[in-house]
């Protein structure tokens, strides 16, 4: 019987090996040849999962991304509001060595979608999706009464998700690769302005 | 009579070059071939000013940053509090097409800087500066009576400064190259929250 091989599975090794090796080596560094390596795939055995290391590097930021939105189902599920917003912010931002590892994936993807249009729509529309999200807590917030200033919520949600943003870059140039304890009290002064006098 | 060489100014036109390859064909194709040809300079002529793009990429940064803080000095000029924190935001954010290119130069100086220590330490050394500037315009703010919401300072100019961060990589990825109309209401939105209940 011929071995099945699970393509998805393999391609998810693969995404695996990348990180050990961008963590290691920089965006750079991190050969097709160094990936195949490290994921114990022979030299050119890559080609039938991604065909360049930029077709890897997409799809390890979709992986990023979706992995993102996995974990912030599980820790919003139940909540709204201030609370949900919370729980949001807190998957996203960069608070332990895993997340910090994403940064390290997130931010070489930034810098080749400043001259890539189609790596720069990927970007968009999950910083979109996210806008969404936020300004949806934003608006469960208000019916609840724990937001009442007086201030335009879809610019608030874009402040907020470029905060996020920032955060990452500051995780990725951190000394030793180490998460900033700072993030969460930002997080915390926002939420506390966000709430005055209310 | 020999020919005076002004060297830095020399250096200063291979930094306009590089914004203009760089916007053109981006950080990979920013040959220092390419950099020469765009500036008028030999192929090799580059090498006493800048032996390696990596140099030339580094000094790029710095007078990204210093040519920032020569206009937020001209900006802040006799304000303090909120009107030198707005006005000091204002310049750091991409407002305008200059300050989407300095972002596009920014975020591979920052891709650069994940695995080299000595670009990361630039990076933070500048941040620490402006973090020490917002903080300053902060107390200012706190002794006019304009800030009195009870949240650490420290906390909300680290928050700020990840926000205009972000906003670098929005811009530097927008379609077009385009400045975010959005972020001078995400500015005031966040101004707004901060003075609130004073």
């Amino acid at each position: 019987m011929p071995k099945i091989v699970d393509h998805d599975e393999r391609r998810l090794e693969l995404v695996d090996a990348t990180w050990r090796i961008i963590a290691r080596l920089g965006i750079e560094g991190a050969t097709m040849r160094e990936i195949a390596l490290e994921a114990g795939f022979a030299n050119g055995a890559l080609k039938p999962y991604f065909p360049t290391k930029d077709t890897l590097l997409t799809f390890a930021f979709r992986h990023v991304f979706n992995r993102t939105n996995g974990r912030i189902r599980e820790v919003t599920a139940g909540k709204a509001g201030i609370p949900a917003l919370r729980a949001f912010c807190v998957e996203v931002l960069p608070l332990d060595a895993e997340r910090v590892n994403e940064a390290r994936i997130v931010v070489p993807f930034w810098q080749k979608a400043i001259n890539d249009p189609d790596k720069a729509a990927i970007h968009r529309e999950s910083m979109d999706q996210w806008h969404g999200a936020i300004l949806e807590y934003l608006n469960e917030a208000r019916s609840q009464g724990d937001v009442r200033a007086a201030v335009d919520d879809s610019a608030i949600a874009g402040h907020l998700l470029n905060m996020l943003l920032g955060a990452q870059i500051a995780a990725a140039l951190a000394p030793d690769g180490q998460a900033d304890p700072g993030l969460n009290g930002q997080l915390e002064a926002f939420l506390t302005l966000l709430q005055a006098g209310s």
